[in-house]
C-alpha cells in the first residue's frame, strides 16, 4: 500500500521511475557554470517568437517534445501531463502544450511547481490512475519581469538580493517501470527495440503547506521562500524520520544566497544542520560574479532545469545515491503586491534515489 | 485496482465520497433562483475586506471553515488542500486558505477548476495518499473583472453573450468512508459521537485535454469553453462506454446559454443528443430576465456552489440518482488577450452517484 506519513509526506509502495527528461534554456543559462549539460540552449531569448510569452511556451513545446522523444514514446502514448508556470492563468503552459492533446491537469505553486508536478505525477503512477506521465514546467526572464516586477524596457535597477527569472523549461518523464522498451521509433536518437533504463526513482513526497513571515519585498524573494522550505524539511525530517546526513543532497529550488543563509540558520534553530549537504539550483545555475545574477537564480524553470541537466546526471552516475528535491515558490502577484500583502512561500519535497547499485 | 480507463478517464477501484461541503456566495447571487440554498450569503461583496481579491479571499476561507465544520473536522484531521481561483497567481488561494496551515496542491484549469480540484482530490484518497482532502476553489465579480477584462470603475457595457462572474466559493471534504464519526466537537451544529452519512460518492472522471477553435472574444467565453466540453465529454462517453441517457443530468459549469446551444450541436453532430439531459451552473444560478446577467453565470465558484447547494441536495435526496459533473474552463489572461491570442479551452468531469438505494 500507498502509505501516508506524518502530517504531510507520503512513501510510495513501489518507487516512480524518472524516464526520462529534457532541458531547454536561454542564452545566458547556456553560458552558465551548468551551460554544457543542457540539452538546448537557445541563441537568444525569443526562440524565434513574437513575445517573451510565446517565447515561453515554446520551451515546454520543446522540453516535452524533447523529453517524449528521449523515452521513446508518442504523445498518444502519454496518460497525464501535470504542467504550470509562472504566468497569469498560467499562459505558457496554456498555448505551449496544447498540440499534443495530453489530458491537463495544470498546477500551481509559484516556483515550487516543479515538485509539486513531480508529486501529483508521481502519485497518479503509483495509484495506477496513470501509465505514463509527463511534468513540465517552465520560467522566462522577460515574461517573469513584465509579470511581476517591471517590463525589461523600464530599465529598472536591482538590488543585490534579487534573483534572476530562469529562461528556461524542464519536462520529464514518468512511469512505473524502471526501463522502457522502444517500440516505436518516434527519433533518431532512439532505435526501435532497445531498452532504456530510466534516470532515476521517486521514492515519496512532502506536500507544503503555505508559510507567511511577513516580508513583503519582491526583490528579496530568498528569504520570502526560505521560511517555507525550513518548514517543510522540518516536516520531511519528523514524518520519514529522517535527518540531513541521510541525504547526499538537499536542493532547495532558488532560495539564492541570501535564502540559504535564511534556511540554514532556521533549520539551526530546530535542531538540524544541513549546511554539508545544501545545494540550491538557484546558486549553482549562474556564475554570479561574472554575469551579474546577484542572489542566484529562480523561477520554475531554474529548478526544473537543473534537475534535469544536473541533479538526474549525479544519480545517474550514482555519484549521488539519495537526494531530496525540493522547489520552493513565492506566492505573490502584481496585484497582491501593489495591494501590500505580504509574500508567503510554499516549498514541496521529493525524495529521489539512484538506480545505480553500490 | 484503480483503473486508467480508455483514453483519458479513470474508474476508481472504490468510491471516494463527498463527505460533506459548504458554499459562501455575494448578494447576487442570494437573490437568485438558489439563493435559499447556499450556507452563507454576504450581505455586500465586500465581505468586510478592503479590496475584491481580499474579499475572495475571505470566501475561500469562509467555505472551507464551514466545510469542515459540518464535518466535524479540524485543519489538523485533513491531509491536503486542492485548491485554486482565477486570479493572476492565485492569489485568492494563497491569503484565503493559508491560516488552516493544511499542506496545499494548487491548482489551476480556469473556471474548469472544482472538477480538476474534486479528481486530484479523489485520485489522493483512492490511491491511499490521504484521508481527508478538502477541494476549494472561488472567484469573485469584481477581481475577475479586473483581472481579464475591465475594473469595473470603468464602467464598460456587456455583449449579451457575456456571461456574469459568480462571487462565491465551494469547499467538498472528501474521504473514503461514507459516514463520518464526529469525535471532536468542533462545532456547534455537529454533536460529539454522531455519525454523518456522506453527500454523495466519486465513481471516476475524464481528465480534459486542451481545445482551441481560435475563438478570441472574452465577452463570449460559453463560445471559447464549448468545443473542450463537447471534447471531454465525447472521450467520457467513449472511455465509460456510457451514452447520454446514462445519467439523470450532465452538469456543465458555466457555457451559459449562448455555449450550451454551441454544445448540444457539437455533440449532435458526434451522434449524442444531450439536450434532454444538458443542465449548466452558470444558467441555474441567476435569473437572466430580472438579474442582467446575460448569457449566464462563470467562474470557478459558479460550478463550485452550484455543486455543494443544488446539485449535491438532489443526490442526496435520491431526485437524481447519478450525474456527470463537468466545469469547464477558458484558458485566457489579459496578457494573452492583448496580445492577440485565442482563448483554448478545458473541461474536467466527473462522475457522481447518490448514496440514496432505490
Amino acid at each position: 500500500m500507498n502509505q501516508k506519513l506524518g502530517k504531510a509526506s507520503i512513501n510510495l509502495e513501489q518507487p516512480v521511475y524518472i524516464i526520462n527528461s529534457a532541458s531547454v534554456v536561454g542564452k545566458k543559462e547556456g553560458e552558465g557554470p551548468l551551460g554544457l549539460l543542457f540539452d538546448v540552449v537557445g541563441e537568444d531569448d525569443m526562440f524565434g517568437c513574437n513575445t517573451w510569452e510565446e517565447a515561453e511556451s515554446s520551451l515546454q513545446k520543446d522540453a516535452v517534445f524533447l523529453a517524449m522523444g528521449k523515452a521513446g514514446l508518442k504523445p498518444e502514448d502519454v496518460s497525464l501531463i501535470f504542467a504550470g508556470d509562472l504566468l497569469g492563468q498560467s499562459i505558457a503552459t496554456s498555448f505551449g502544450i496544447s498540440s499534443y492533446e495530453i489530458p491537463l491537469l495544470g498546477v500551481y505553486g509559484a516556483c515550487s511547481t516543479c515538485g509539486e508536478s513531480l508529486a501529483l505525477g508521481a502519485m497518479s503512477i503509483a495509484g495506477g490512475f496513470a501509465d505514463k506521465v509527463i511534468c513540465v514546467t517552465s520560467s522566462h526572464f522577460g515574461s517573469a519581469e513584465k509579470e511581476f516586477r517591471f517590463p525589461l524596457e523600464y530599465g529598472n535597477q536591482r538590488p543585490l538580493s534579487a534573483t534572476w527569472t530562469v529562461t528556461g523549461s524542464g519536462a520529464f518523464v514518468l512511469g512505473s517501470e524502471n526501463a522502457i522498451s522502444v517500440n516505436n521509433n518516434v527519433t533518431a536518437s532512439v532505435s526501435e527495440g532497445v531498452s532504456l533504463p530510466a534516470r532515476a526513482k521517486i521514492l515519496g513526497m512532502t506536500v507544503g503547506k503555505i508559510v507567511d513571515y511577513g516580508l513583503k519585498d519582491s526583490m528579496n524573494m530568498g528569504a520570502c521562500m526560505a521560511p517555507a522550505a525550513a518548514s517543510t524539511l522540518e516536516q520531511h525530517f519528523i514524518d520519514f524520520g529522517s535527518q540531513p546526513e541521510d541525504y547526499d543532497k538537499i536542493i532547495t529550488g532558488d532560495l539564492g544566497t541570501v535564502g540559504q543563509k535564511v534556511l540554514i540558520d532556521l533549520l539551526r534553530e530546530r535542531g538540524y544542520d544541513i549546511s554539508g549537504v545544501h545545494m540550491d539550483c538557484g546558486i549553482e545555475i549562474y556564475d554570479a560574479a561574472t554575469q551579474d545574477t546577484h542572489a542566484g537564480g529562480s523561477g520554475c524553470g531554474c529548478s526544473a532545469v537543473t534537475l534535469s541537466a544536473y541533479i538526474l546526471k549525479q544519480l545517474e552516475e550514482g555519484t549521488w545515491k539519495k537526494v531530496l528535491f525540493m522547489p520552493t515558490g513565492a506566492l505573490l502577484s502584481k496585484t497582491s503586491f501593489n495591494e501590500g500583502q505580504s509574500i508567503p512561500g510554499i516549498a514541496h519535497a521529493v525524495v529521489l534515489e539512484s538506480l545505480v547499485k553500490n
